[in-house]
């Protein structure tokens, strides 16, 4: 059994220490405003009073926190984990952040002596409770190997997809199929009703072909039945375009569907919806705009 | 045992066609400039002279010609299916063309006391082959019940959606859903690989997720391995993408990544790939341009 800490214990990151808790390992949890989860602390969670203290008694560091000026933050800020390591620990990052940055946290953290993987995740909220997430991971086999007993409790789909930077980069992959597949659906459905036919069988209809898709599926369904709680918010949805558009430019690349996705997420924020779930999006087509 | 009269035996109408004809109905074809079918002559389908003579000779006429102006000559045009047609007889077009000429044509047809249902299938000339097209009906539901024995003979997944044109209407939405995720996966591996990731990890990642779809199996596997033949040719996607931008602007709305994926399409036949398949759409992206 490991000694772990875990830095965001929020709505992600709660389930996610929490299978690694039930599994026997012990958790160090940073203290924070907020009162740490009960569940945690019941079970035996230690409570450090910084991120320094978590990586002083931990021998694998696991971060889950909102974005890259976070993860910056808790690995390097003061009383931050790159402080409290020492030779031979690993820092594992889960949050979903931006993979340029990733590279150069990586290696700050490999001239202290210690291994790094980027590992973030998608499935959600649901994906996280039922130990169920997808995980993308980059940084070296050895590494992989040795972490991968812990990502087998937190999820199933779990792949190694090259060095550094590498697991970030398939999520923003990820998020970019994500996000423009539900853009297609919503276009078509919303064609199919200003045309007067009924959505519903059209969705059925095209389950069956290559039009099939789990978005079709999950989020086709919810768009017609109206369902539209989160799920996935608009607003992280937003966040990940912005690393798939500045990662673009960075590349020298383009992404014109991205681009225009991203237009649509800003309409729907602009008309309160940043914390409804991204299917959302299927409304600000059948405003017929952009803005 | 029906009377069936067929317009247009090329790479799709010609297997579906002999499933017909294989499960024992007698075939009517018109006579062309280039040789009808041997198997289908040989199976003791009739050469006829006009497709009048094959609406005489027939009880259900399908028709399976590349655009809307196509059904338009071989319905109405001179010595066309309507002159040829008498009472209780039956039209079937599974051709892919504009759902609103379709409503058009079938009020017309059924003036002269006979039945119109609009098929349009999907899965290509694979599907076709295989008997396992996708067929999106539109029309009442005698009507449908009487043709569903001929439609099971050529496709698996048969869907009465709605009344005449609801099934033209799905087949638009099928390609708009098709296009828009063959982008949607060429931008997210082209960003993988720019930043050096390889895109067939990435792929194999992405599918077990919300990510997964048949075109990021089937057409994500053709972009890495650089098999661009057809497939679904670019130029017949360029025509349904039409349909659907054109029917958008008649039902006063918008289809925002339809539009920049048509123009995606229109690069690549400006590079002279409008005879490869859709999937070569990726290397559009890969040029980073729109045009």
């Amino acid at each position: 059994m490991s000694k772990i800490g875990f830095i965001g214990v929020g709505i992600m990151g709660r389930p996610m220490a929490g299978h690694l808790q039930k599994a026997g390992h012990e958790l160090f949890l940073a203290k924070h405003r907020s009162p740490l989860p009960k569940e945690l602390t019941d079970g035996g969670a230690a409570a450090c009073g910084s991120c320094k203290e978590v990586a002083q008694k931990s021998e694998i560091i696991i971060t889950m926190v909102p974005d890259t000026p976070d993860v910056e933050r808790v690995l390097f800020g003061p009383n931050g984990i790159a402080e409290g390591l020492s030779k031979g620990k690993t820092v594992v990052d889960m949050s979903s952040i931006a993979p340029v940055a990733t590279k150069e946290f990586a290696k700050k953290i490999n001239e202290l002596g210690c291994d790094y993987l980027d590992a973030p995740v998608s499935g959600g909220e649901v994906g996280a409770k039922n130990a169920a997430l997808t995980i993308m991971v980059g940084g070296p086999q050895a590494t992989f190997d040795k972490v991968k007993p812990l990502f087998e409790l937190m999820g199933k789909n779990i792949t190694l997809i090259g060095d550094n930077g590498a697991g970030q980069t398939a999520k923003v992959a990820n998020q970019i199929v994500v996000a423009l597949t539900i853009e297609a659906v919503s276009e078509a459905l919303v064609f199919a009703a200003k045309a007067g036919v009924d959505p519903a069988r059209v969705r059925q209809a095209l389950l069956g072909g290559f039009a099939g898709s789990r978005i079709l599926e999950v989020h086709g369904e919810r768009m017609i039945k109206r369902t539209f709680d989160p799920g996935f918010r608009i607003e992280l949805h937003q966040k990940d375009l912005r690393l798939a558009l500045e990662g673009a430019r960075a590349l020298n690349m383009s992404l014109p569907n991205t681009a225009s996705t991203q237009e649509l997420f800003n309409a729907c924020a602009a008309n309160g919806w940043a914390n409804k779930d991204h299917s959302t999006l299927v409304r600000a087509i059948e405003r017929s705009g952009v803005a």
